[in-house]
């Protein structure tokens, strides 16, 4: 824990050290009031906050420790990845019940194995007692050319990595009280921010990204009403994991693939690029009607068909 | 709200315009996966994230709802003030509860009246459900010459700005079931994030800096063991509001005054600068002990005392 800040006492402190522990060379600088990184001259910063919430965002019985913080990670991660950003830092609220503390360790491990995976370091954090436990983390990253929801263009196609629908069927499982496939509980568990892949669409590129993380329905909706342009999705196209219907597979949140739109991309060497990851064209980007207000409609063995409402946390609950 | 990506639907975006509607020009680009910030050539990022947890750091009761936003809001810019930075914008992560749905406009008003106040923009968020009202805020800010808890140095002097006192004084009140005097409520519910004096001690060669937000006792302790000094601080030079010990004083959290280890400053120029904020010299750093580990002890009317334990939230639960 060389170049931390030495800490005073107290019990806070004590846990921080704990978590510190577990992160190893993951963390970097902490124990001041703030944390100090350097941006690289000629590129801009994303900042991003995302939170994971127990009994909103997963229930405690479906998910290890680890999974947990491992999850919430790569969620917040995700919309580094969205921008074509790479990782400068991420920072920490934790909320932790009474109840949680004896897993700290294990949330503690996955948010650490998350961040050395995507080379993340953990720069800062606060801890808070409270009734649930809640991850709350922002992101930092760093890119000259940021893929925005905004930058749609008629002529451009859509293309999506990986696959939809493991974790909302592994969802549909748990609520249903059954046990969900092992690899739909797998994606559910632990998703992969697609930082390489958004780093390789600003390098080839792409004009504008989104990850799915509301639905492949909902985010597409987003960036055709930031692009004010029309969004075509043909479900046909849509790749499903095995079992799941392609109306499920779009609705389904908790998704953390990529949804791009770019001018024609390589397709094979995108996959070949990223250990096989698959990149699918999925629709096109048309000019919007005459009121010039964006929106997205979706097509089916040549017909139109209705896209689900978002993913809306609020309403779920 | 021009400069906003155009939102999809959904409820939550529902919540989300109607608080950039309370925030008006303090929000910036809010509607991408994340927010597009620029750092000055030369500057360093400094970024540090605080939560406001209900029961935890305050009781619903005691405060309105603008009360609530600004002063999370305040209470996170404190860690950019500590550390000599100007804030270049701020992310929020709030937690609510359907029972303070209703209250969410006015947290809202007082998170953007913090955030007018200090010249933050709010550049992102994340709002969800749970159990109880948790606002966990990112700030971004920037400064060539950070001032950290590792700078002070044999030789300087202790400045402290403000007086202490008044927030412990008004939660004692308030957890004895008594109404807090006002000017001591006031001190609590609308604190001052010392941005200006930060920046004041960086251009006038401060060493180091911490805000005392854990305590005077608790952070001075963190400042001597961080930059391995001695700190000798003199109870009867610190400033107190009216009716409140010096014991009381230095023990009292959820203050956001600094506490500043620089060789001599002119404290009349300071407070010239700081429409008549007080900055007074409160103790001195020496060389450690020869184990050089750092500590603090306290003195008053020429004698030893002891120190109260550090401000813990987790023990106070």
């Amino acid at each position: 824990m060389t170049g931390h800040s030495r800490l005073g006492p107290g019990r806070e402190f004590d846990a921080v050290r704990a978590l510190l522990g577990a992160w190893g060379e993951s963390a970097v600088g902490i124990g001041d009031d703030g944390a100090l990184l350097d941006v690289p001259a000629g590129a801009r910063l994303v900042v991003s906050t995302d939170s994971t919430v127990e009994d909103v965002h997963f229930r405690r019985e479906w998910l290890e420790p680890d999974e947990i913080g491992w999850r919430a990670t790569m969620a917040a991660l995700s919309d580094l990845a969205a921008m074509g950003a790479a990782p400068l830092g991420m920072l920490l609220a934790l909320t932790v019940p009474g109840s949680w503390r004896t897993a700290l360790d294990g949330i503690a491990r996955g948010i650490g194995a998350a961040a050395a995976r995507t080379g993340t370091p953990i720069v800062g954090g606060d801890l808070s007692g409270g009734e649930r436990l809640a991850l709350s983390i922002t992101v930092l990253g760093q890119t000259k050319h940021p893929l925005t929801r905004a930058g749609a263009r008629p002529g451009d196609t859509l293309y999506l990595t990986g696959a939809l629908g493991a974790p909302g069927a592994a969802l549909a499982a748990w609520q249903r009280g059954a046990r969900p496939r092992a690899e739909d509980r797998a994606r559910f568990a632990r998703p992969e921010a697609r930082i390489a892949a958004g780093r390789w669409f600003v390098a080839h590129g792409a004009h504008a990204a989104v990850d799915v993380s509301d639905g492949l329905a909902g985010d597409l909706a987003h960036l055709a009403a930031a692009s004010a342009v029309r969004c075509v999705l043909r479900l046909d196209a849509i790749p499903c994991v095995p079992g799941v219907a392609v109306l499920d597979a779009v609705a389904s949140g908790e998704e953390y693939e990529l949804l791009v739109a770019s001018p024609a991309l390589d397709t094979a060497a995108f996959a070949a690029a990223h250990d096989g990851l698959a990149l699918t064209a999925v629709g096109a980007v048309e000019a919007p009607d005459e009121a010039g207000v964006g929106e997205s409609v979706a097509e089916q063995r040549g017909r139109r068909v209705a896209l689900p409402a978002a993913h809306d946390h609020f309403a779920a609950r």
